[in-house]
């Protein structure tokens, strides 16, 4: 018997003591642990350092002679525009190649949005009295802080396993014109490891829309992040919104950060013709162009997307092993116990552990007294506000293995006890 | 006598003959050349060659040990900060060093402004029936075309020797509370060359404004972008708004686009440290951080900011004479003529050419027809439109210096008939 809601009160007890005993020997070893942050390791780093020296003081020149050391270019080079159109799955002339952060290729169209709107908006969304963006949760958190800082409200949908709840999300943007925005992350999503069916895909691109300039910010931050033989594989949202007669709808967005090198890598955004010509208009104001040299760097690492497949098969056998570590630990002190379940996912950054309803705060406390960081509770919700308090995101790439190994374990220590205090307290309240 | 406006007519026609022939003889030359764009020659670029092998593949960390490839670093790295902070005269705490575009770095900084103010704001300028913002003229046509997207009226203030016409600019903003910002290029300003005097700089931080959340935008672009051994220099503005209680009142913007590679280079911003840490929370949500190795390949490039001087130096040898052919050429051309005066910079990109008013627009046709492109008529002016239609900036340092030779001769042909069929009109206007 080890279904702790189906314990009786000593049984609980006499688990608890055990269960804090573990919690008090983790305390005495003064640990000082981070499982917050989706960051690659440092041998993840190592992979791409190639990427340093493959321009150098002799080959800094395009194919056809173009000097990539002066100015121009707003768009991306020609090199780099085709590699990106082969790992987005789109044409040269459907995308731009920026700098080194998709993060800013989403903000700056949103921001462009509020104040011009986008290329078939009647009004510009910041003139419209409110504006709300559909928003999957769990999610990645700095989607919904950009949501928060430009003043759109966040409408959650829950998240299931083929990708947000559809019926819903129909029913939302059918009836709701101040509705303008969504935001996806539609391969190995953050948190959850979730990729989106072909269904969610379809449905996606095919749904009715009260808003006429609805638009959907396709997050693509995982496209080749696999972690398994068994790859997810996505529908290409583009061609869809083609069919479906709505090619305006999407703006696919990428980078390298966690191909190559965090902060050093190249972002790139895809979207129809209509959309990306309107852009670059607007991105002519901002900027001269992005920096050409690293865009060379990456076209001379990477000669074409089967280089970029086989370098990440060596990020995810480095990191394999810790996901697969944490799968082990969770399954060996959870598995069973009714009090948590958890994503496996095939690929990506995360992995989404749901407690029981009002632990997730007080388990990440707990972890956090005996010295392992986890990325704070709620902070997968809009408003950092997770309605149920039970996800905890896990991202296990970046401490080395024997360090995963004992926060995980940790983390299930402290689940457990903040699941007994909760039945506890519940068959207390019951009496 | 060589004063085109004594002259009689039949001396007009006669010189007119003569250069109609010279013009045709450019013709026939079917020329190509390219005299538009502030862009480094190559042998400019050589010189930075450096930059592309100086971090390579054992030496990503800091002095402290951070590994640089990784995520972090929202404002720049250590050694970056404290690079720039002896460049622009600010402390490592007053700046944030970005990516590769400094015109982003100002578009951001105004969109900032429009959706969520400054940080003395009481309300948001986007919330404000209008907004104004004085434009130095002739400038740079970049910052007006951004002033335009982002629905910004400009005042054109006349730019005189010593910088803006202050008596005009203490005025307006004293009295027009729509007025919130202003663009300044302080040093070799682009096209004039100006540099601010003392005063002018004085002025600008302690004039009174209607508006209490006016900013100056300056855009010290040109700060080590000397051409003689008489270099000008600029008042340290921070530090005299500082002294004037204004510490709020200036944005201070760079870049190393024209010292080291264009796209390539590192961007930079410098405010008071309130400026700058209202700036970097909002600039949070727009990125998780700058190129770090590009930051680091600046650092390693040039130590200290006496590297970049003795770099700049190498800059100057090469373009020279450059600038020096184009003065030559005008004065052999134009000197004593009555028609022209052009500018003679201490430093910068460029030249600026004032032909007899109303005759502009038509040289710089000519020329093109002749095979030399020259910056559009106009562009120095808010909106393209040069009241006057009198301002032509040359742009001497790409093109190969007997190139630069040929294109100045031939503008300067150019000129004098643009003038002659302005003074023969004007004479039989008036019989």
């Amino acid at each position: 018997m080890t279904d702790f809601t189906r314990m009786e009160r000593n049984e609980l007890h006499s688990n608890r003591n055990q269960l804090l005993k573990r919690y008090d020997r983790f305390r005495s070893r003064r640990l000082n642990l981070d499982m917050a942050r989706g960051k690659p390791c440092s041998e993840q780093l190592d992979l791409s350092l190639g990427l340093l020296d493959c321009v150098n003081t002799e080959n800094y020149t395009s194919d056809d002679g173009t000097d990539y050391r002066n100015y121009g270019g707003l768009d991306g080079i020609a090199e780099a525009k085709r590699l990106v159109a082969d790992y987005l799955e789109v044409q040269p002339d459907e995308l731009i190649v920026g700098g080194n952060s998709s993060l800013s290729l989403m903000h700056d169209t949103v921001v462009r949005a509020i104040l011009h709107g986008v290329v078939d908006s009647q009004v510009k969304w910041g003139k419209l009295p409110k504006i709300k963006f559909l928003c999957p949760a769990p999610g990645y958190d700095r989607h919904f802080s950009m949501c928060e800082y430009l003043n759109i409200d966040m409408i959650p949908v829950e998240l299931d396993e083929s990708g947000p709840d559809m019926d819903a999300v129909e029913k939302l943007v059918a009836s709701d014109e101040t509705i303008r925005g969504m935001w996806c992350v539609p391969k190995y999503s953050n948190p959850t490891g979730t990729t989106y069916s072909d269904e969610v895909v379809e449905r996606l691109a095919r749904m009715k829309t009260k808003a006429s300039d609805f638009r959907i910010f396709w997050d693509n931050a995982y496209a080749v992040h696999h972690l398994t033989e068994t790859p997810d594989r996505l529908k290409n949202i583009l061609t869809s919104c083609k069919e479906a007669g709505n090619s305006e709808r999407v703006f696919i967005f990428g980078s390298t950060s966690k191909i190559t090198l965090p902060g050093a890598g190249i972002a790139m955004m895809a979207a129809s013709r209509k959309n990306i010509e309107f852009t670059k208009k607007q991105l002519s104001i901002q900027t001269i162009g992005p920096d050409k040299i690293n865009q060379l760097r990456h076209v001379r690492f990477f000669r074409n997307l089967s280089d970029i497949e086989s370098h990440m098969k060596k990020h995810a056998a480095i990191i394999r092993p810790k996901f697969e570590a944490v799968q082990r630990i969770l399954e060996k002190e959870l598995g069973g116990k009714n009090i948590a379940r958890w994503s496996r996912p095939n690929g990506g950054y995360f992995i989404s552990l749901d407690t029981m309803a009002g632990c997730a705060k007080k388990v990440v406390e707990m972890a956090s007294a005996a010295g392992v960081k986890l990325t704070p509770a709620g902070a997968t919700y809009p408003f950092g506000n997770d309605p149920l308090d039970r996800n905890i995101r896990i991202a296990p790439t970046f401490p080395p293995l024997n360090q995963v190994e004992t926060a995980t374990e940790l983390l299930a220590v402290c689940v457990q006890l903040a699941s007994i205090d909760k039945l506890v307290a519940k068959s207390e309240s019951s009496m």
